[in-house]
Parts: C-alpha cells; sequence; structure tokens
C-alpha cells in the first residue's frame, strides 16, 4: 500500500527509456536511483540468456553489448554511474543523493569509480564464470580480492553511518547494488567487517532498496543456484 | 619559450598539494588536466619503487596506496578522475574541459567510467606483473584484451575527432593517458585502427601532452625495458 502510493507520486518521464535486466547489479543501481528520486521512466526489460541485448536495434543503441541502456532524447547513456548522476543533475533540484558543490560531488564521484574500477571488475571474474560458463565455485584468489574490497569499504565507513557521511546518497545506492549481490557470493561477516555488515543493513530498510533491489537480488540467488557454501577450488 | 610562457600564466593553487609517481599513466591524467585549465599545485614526487606512498603520512591521506593523492584544504581525493572533474568544476569556468549540463557532463562521466572500470583495469593485469613482478611477456589473452579495447574506442570515434565530439576534453585528457601507455604494450595499428590512431596522433600535439605526459610516458616506456617485441606466451 506504502509502496503503490509512492509509486503514483512518482514524476513520469515519458520521453525516457531504460532497457535493463532485474538480475544485473548495474541495472539495479539506476532502478534504485530513480526509486530514490521519485522519477518513472518507460522500463524494457532485456532477457540476457535469449541474447536479447544483441539485437540489431540494442546493438545500434549500444555497440558494447551492456545493459543497462538508457535514453533521454537524443541522450543515449550505457554505463550505470553515469546514468545515475545524469538523472539526479537533470531532474533532482535536491543535491541530496548528489550533492551540487564540487567537493560534495567530488566524493561521490570518488566512490563510484571505485565500484567501477574495483568493485564491478571483482564482481565479474567471480560471477559471470558461474552464470555464463561451467564454473560452481568461487577460488581462493577470487574470495581474497573480494575479502580486499569489503576491507576497503570498511575503511570508508570509519566514523560514518553512509558513505556519503550523514545520509544514503547515490554513493551508498551504487555499493548497495555491489555489496548485496557479492554478499551472496561471499557473504559480508559481521564480525571481520563490522561497519559494512551494519551498513548493508540499514541501506536494506531502505524504500529505494526493497522497491527496485531486492526482487532482482532474488533472480540473481537464484540464478547462482544452491551453492552450498561458497567453495575454494 | 612557449611552455615557459604558458606556465607563467598558470594559476597557483597555493593551498593544493599533488603527490604523484609520473610513470602513473593516472597521475599524468591529474597533470594534464592542470596543465589544460592552466592551474598550478605543489607537486611531491613519490618513488613507487623505495615504498614511499607506504609511509605513515601517505596511509593516513590514503589507505588504499594509491597514487595519485590530491589535498585541497580538507579535502583529500584519491582517485585521479574524480580529482580531474573536480579541479574542472571548482577551479574551471569555462565548462569547455568537463561540459557544465548535465548532458554533456554525462558524456564525459561515461567515458572517465569505462577508463576506469575497462582501460585501466586491462593496463593494470597486463603492466603490473611486468612492472612489479618477475613476468616480460604480455600473454595472448592480454594482448587480445587490450585490442578489444581499442576496437571499443574506436567505435566511440565513428564521425568524431575528439571523444568529446569537436574539441579535446577531459574524456580525452583521461584516455590519453591510459592509450598512450598500453601503446607502448600494444601498438595502435594504423590500419586495424585508424580513428584511435589518428587521434592518438592529434592528442600527442596537445600542449598538455607535451608538457605533462611525454616525461612519465618515457620513464615508463624506460622502466617497461627493451621489449624487443610484444610476444605471446
Amino acid at each position: 500500500m506504502g509502496l503503490s502510493a509512492s509509486k503514483k507520486l512518482s514524476t513520469g518521464l515519458k520521453h525516457c527509456t531504460l532497457w535493463k535486466a532485474d538480475r544485473s547489479p548495474a541495472c539495479r543501481a539506476v532502478m534504485m536511483s530513480l526509486d530514490a528520486m521519485n522519477l518513472s521512466v518507460t522500463e524494457v526489460d532485456i532477457n540476457i540468456d535469449k541474447e536479447e541485448h544483441k539485437t540489431p536495434q540494442m546493438l545500434s543503441l549500444n555497440p558494447l553489448q551492456t545493459l543497462p541502456v538508457f535514453k533521454d532524447r537524443e541522450l543515449v547513456l550505457c554505463d550505470s554511474h553515469a546514468i545515475c548522476t545524469y538523472l539526479a543533475g537533470r531532474y533532482c533540484d535536491s543535491g541530496r543523493l548528489l550533492p551540487k558543490d564540487p567537493g560534495g560531488r567530488s566524493i561521490v564521484d570518488q566512490h563510484m569509480h571505485y565500484n567501477s574500477g574495483i568493485l564491478y571488475p571483482r564482481f565479474r571474474a567471480a560471477a559471470y564464470p558461474i552464470l555464463y560458463g561451467n564454473c560452481k565455485y568461487l577460488n581462493a584468489q577470487q574470495i581474497m580480492d573480494i575479502e580486499c574490497t569489503y576491507y576497503d569499504l570498511e575503511c570508508m565507513l570509519v566514523g560514518k553511518c553512509w558513505f556519503g557521511g550523514s545520509w544514503a546518497t547515490l554513493s551508498d545506492i551504487i555499493f548497495a547494488s555491489s555489496v548485496s549481490t557479492l554478499n551472496i557470493l561471499v557473504p559480508v561477516d559481521k564480525y571481520k567487517f563490522p561497519r559494512l555488515s551494519g551498513w548493508l543493513y540499514r541501506v536494506s530498510e531502505e524504500l529505494f532498496y526493497v522497491t527496485a533491489n531486492k526482487k532482482g537480488l532474488c533472480e540473481f540467488t537464484k540464478r547462482i543456484g544452491e551453492l552450498p557454501q561458497v567453495q575454494k577450488s
């Protein structure tokens, strides 16, 4: 009921389209950002297993064959971080999710580049062989690499409840999509990473997480299969 | 003479410090951005081989042990992309290097995330075992991965002289730092990648490239050693 009311209040951007697959963390980051900003766009589900992201129409939009893809009139964007900051800069006046001052924004940008450059490649290295290959397990190096990122994130949270400071910003949304997904592969140990574990619990109670991350995360978990325990090869 | 005149005209930001190592592409991206904006900051050279980036002072600034590190009063940034966009947003009014409208900026952001997420990790995977291990050669997979990024960049340049469009923006500066360095490892073939090859020639004639990229690129090349030819293992 509450969720429906929230959806009714959202601003419809009928000229914008998002092509997405719910199980992708990058797509869920955009979906959470939209919900956090009370924005709605035309959403098109793409079935990756049926290679719908490689149709001529999709390739003309994004030759890199990745999702999400976002279109706002003539502007086409294919990077989830750039889509989220574009939406905040173009359609969200408050600056709450993405600070307007260069210093505040640079902190969010830095978090986003950590996600692009470290967190997401490690997710890709661990999950893709399971999703698209015949691999069933993570190897010891992959587990260690993921735990190293948990350690980095733990350090970033010293003295803070949220990555951006006092409230959830785009930093938290982007990290929520990646960490909640990595947590399926390598659970965040609450004794080794108490701040990160507490943050993951806090962010999972945010409305945008409930409306836009949970379903796709379940799909991912189901697809990964019943890994009885993440095992070292 | 021209360079000296250009340097004399730069705006000194005495409250800003950049810790850097010239052979790092990420550091050179920041140095080129500073020169392209006619800004100068206090620069501190860090000798990575002597592990000067791991001193207690450096670790207190950046626990991730990476370079560059940038400080502007209380603000500390450790990601080169975030540093470049911060400098442009805070100290460069024109919007020439980083468009002020959300659409134009989102294109630069997208290029930067491609650099963070794809280009730089492939550079790291290929160069670090040579720089910091006993490896002498690139393997076939590394060469193929790098050539795939050249292909992506070739596609991005369709119908354009510069990644941002009609003139050099931060996109070109960031890509210049990475591609000029990758070019040492896997030369950009002008027959396979004519647009990228033409762009690399054009960008290498820009003043910011001459003043802030060439020296470090030579250091990198020297350090990599006399690879007679990049060889497949």
